[in-house]
């Protein structure tokens, strides 16, 4: 038994070391004095948050397996209870001073359907009050952690998985990136062009950077890697790697040059129009970005390629061995037929989002359409069903992704998102005008490192820092611009920070500390061309 | 492709017709006059979920594909949309009042502030009034249907799964399936009584009837099959479909018979302290089921024995050959030793609630602990990351039990199960006394053929019929007995009644039809034992 355990630690020496250094960061982080202006429990969710972030990087443990661990410790502390004993009573209309009358000898079972009609909640009321113990039970309870594991951006994430499982089974994904080999790639680089016309001519259309990215271009970019012969464990670098960034990089332009280019774009526009009383429509927001946008467009996937360098350059002669497989493949089968009759389906239901409101008043969800489209895979026999119970890479995106959203759901319910947008307003005091709105825009990017989901990062940034902008008396035209557009670029940073970038991570061509320094120089690259060219062209749409 | 797709027709002729039927059943129930005193909301929720249960016998497509198909259809409908919408305003303390002076223009905001502190409440209590689209865009949600995969009982199941996988892994599942087939296993019929005592011994100390049944049990039962050369495909009938029948019946025998035998029995002692007075403690529940509870499983085993006739009945040569292999599996490893310390170390935990509640404050949630285990499992390489999310089993069970449980849910939250349960009460007014006792209870076991949980039951009906009770003179004793009992038992009825019964029937032992067929015999014996003996016995006792 003592052989064993040698073997196994032999097997990976620094296993453990990793693994603790992960467990410092989180106790010194937990034990550390809390900031003024937090509660003891935001910064207890922040140490674990923190710690899982870094075991990101380390990697002693699958991802996973890492998000698991956080989430036991911080509802076994009961870090969490506190909020979801207060979310019980408020669901039911109950505070200190109703519970106080309630738990008074006096208070009869009928009295206490006044608060709560039904007997089960009765039941659960006089629990509340004589069971003492039931703080500590909500304590330990696992509910709120395990939420993330129901949420629809998770789920949607899931769904494009199998959709993707289904280009694959069907033979789609390999006819398709034929024909697009076939007709565009001359060289490797052309295939990194070919991705960013794909997502330019679609960006407007679909407005789920996640279905656009994740479920329709990702398939395809996979199975170009197949045709090419680069597969993610044996020869990642020959074209894949080059590949997968452009895609996942390409995505998040596309994502930032169209108000409909990503789902959480209006949310910006609203809270310009809220706060700065800017009005950024479909329009104004094309406008701005149509100069910088195209410039990235242009420049990433050629740096892209000069920082990989694939060993496949020229895909040249791999063409005509590829017309060749294309003209093996025969006719379209029933299945190819079927698969891409459903993605149409899919593709016009996601953009056709404003006739849908017109006619049904109301637009149909992202993820109900991605699982509507699943079904039909199945039920049209294009991907059998135990293809989705054994699609590994779909379930283990479920376990991490949502185990993460829960922790940045603890992170903005214990206020602890609010206190750090503070932070950064009232330590910018100083600055202000232009360099203000550029510091602050520069915060806002980089303070994605944090964020699990752009809309997350939206919802939880763009109002304060038009605040802050107010404060700062920062031109408004140019903030607004700056945050709409740095909403999307900004997801460049990490491999959890949008769906088609998990997506695109999960299927293992780039190793994480790779994806994440070549993260940082495409962050550089877009501040270049966004802060230069982007500054030049908005002085002269007089935004500044 | 007209010919491929005669050929998808030809390989199950029924298919289509099967799956029309469902929907027929679905549409029916939609379109039919909604009953009095039911929301058209509720009664919606009523047919999805009937035409869900059909579905689940005529299996014209998965479980988990109908169950999706269903969960797409409530929230692509907005049947679920006005208590989405109410939970959200709710949530945030607002009411029709507050709302309509927030709209009007005067309305600020700064003003909103003090409805909500944070930035992102305003911004969303802003659309609540602005967007008018906002109800239709709730409407559209998938949220509400998609909560019950992060449910704390379905990630139980889940883990049970992966800790099944451990015992499998480790060969720990093996090698105890060998010693209690080397020690019990002159007979078939020996082994199916070598899991009543184990579960008799188990079930005073461990309150999670899934811990008990479907991680500790349904482990060894499984590789007992193995051992005895029964596979669920070729070979079902052989020996498994019997042992698997023993594990589920038997764990609901044994969760019935102590007051700690399943997690949620207390809550009946609670509601008939608080509505009948009655006093049911631990002692008081285990006299009372302790002579029909003995004679269930000495029935029990013999009984299924006889209706399934396993093919192998003498195992006495396997035994030998068994003993041999036992032998031949030398040394324990150390991966079967790290496996045996942690289950051993989560049945201390499982088993000492009381003991923590005492040192600690609380108990440690049964998820958490399921969690825990599997996570040291994990990291004590005991069984990789790769076998938990290619676990197709664990997932196919998220799939339909998480779907299933958003749509009890529903049923509740829409106020189905409070009208079922006035029904119930207002049909039986005519009867009083013992046999209104006996036909209320029948109607409580019957009953559960609606549910997907034992606890879902229990709380729904436990107190409705302790109330129904008093209106129609029961004996007040007898009639706690009744119902605490038969909340355990009636769970016999269906393959979704609750998580050891799931994770039984998940091993594909038992088609759904002979489940059913099945369970339905043994509801029978429940009923003749516990309503025959179980009388005579509680009269003794001068319960009614």
């Amino acid at each position: 038994m003592a052989e064993e355990t040698s073997t196994v630690v032999k097997e990976d020496p620094l296993k453990w070391v990793r693994l603790a250094a992960c467990v410092v960061v989180g106790l010194a982080l937990w034990y550390w004095p809390t900031p003024s202006g937090l509660s003891l429990e935001a910064w207890h969710v922040f140490a674990v948050f923190a710690a899982t972030i870094v075991s990101f990087l380390l990697r002693p443990l699958p991802m996973g397996l890492c998000v698991l661990i956080g989430l036991l410790v911080l509802s076994g502390t009961g870090t969490t209870a506190t909020s979801a004993l207060d979310d019980w009573l408020e669901d039911r209309g109950l505070n200190e001073e109703s519970l106080s009358y309630l738990s008074r000898s006096e208070a009869q079972p009928e009295t206490l359907v006044e608060y709560s009609p039904s007997y089960n909640e009765t039941i659960k009321i006089r629990e509340t009050i004589t069971d003492k113990t039931f703080k500590e039970k909500v304590q330990q309870s696992l509910s709120a952690m395990l939420r993330g594991f129901g949420d629809t951006t998770v789920w949607l994430v899931v769904a494009a998985f199998f959709i993707s499982g289904g280009m694959l089974e069907s033979g789609l994904g390999r006819r398709v990136a034929l024909m697009m080999v076939a007709k565009l790639g001359k060289t490797t680089l052309g295939l990194g062009y070919a991705i960013a016309a794909a997502e330019l001519l679609l960006a407007p259309f679909i407005p789920s950077n996640t279905a656009r990215g994740g479920g329709l271009m990702m398939p395809i970019v996979n199975a170009i890697n197949g045709v090419l012969g680069s597969d993610a464990r044996e020869s990642p670098r020959r074209a894949g790697e080059y590949l997968v960034l452009c895609g996942a990089h390409l995505n998040l332009v596309t994502a930032a040059m169209f108000l409909t280019g990503m789902a959480a774009n209006p949310l910006v526009s609203k809270a310009a129009d809220d706060i700065l009383n800017v009005n950024f429509d479909w329009g104004m927001w094309i406008k701005g970005s149509i100069v910088p946008g195209l410039a990235s467009l242009a420049l990433i996937p050629w740096a892209l390629y000069r920082i990989t360098k694939p060993e496949l350059t020229d895909a040249h002669e791999a063409q005509d061995a590829i017309r060749g497989e294309l003209k093996d493949m025969g006719d379209w089968t029933y299945e190819q037929v079927t698969m891409a009759g459903i993605l149409l389906v899919m593709l016009v239901l996601w953009a056709t989002g404003a006739v849908q409101e017109w006619l049904l008043g109301a637009k149909l969800h992202t993820t109900w359409v991605a699982i509507c489209g699943v079904v039909a895979l199945v039920i049209c026999k294009v991907l059998p069903y135990d293809k989705l119970t054994g699609n590994s890479a779909a379930w283990d995106t479920l376990l991490w992704l949502g185990g993460l959203i829960a922790m940045a759901d603890a992170l903005k319910s214990t206020h602890f998102v609010d206190w750090f947008a503070n932070q950064v307003k009232s330590s910018i005091g100083d600055t202000t005008g232009v360099l203000a709105a550029i510091i602050l825009a520069l915060v806002y990017f980089y303070s994605m490192y944090a964020f699990s989901m752009l809309t997350g990062h939206i919802l939880a940034f763009a109002g304060v820092f038009f605040s802050a902008a107010i404060a700062v008396e920062a031109p408004p035209l140019l903030m607004v611009a700056l945050i709409a557009y740095f909403s999307n670029l900004c997801g460049c940073t990490t491999n959890y920070s949008t769906g088609p970038v998990v997506i695109y991570y999960g299927l293992g061509y780039v190793p994480i500390k790779r994806w994440f320094w070549i993260g940082f120089l495409v962050s550089l690259m877009h501040l270049s061309v966004w802060l230069v060219l982007g500054l030049m062209w908005w002085k002269l749409l007089g935004w500044w």
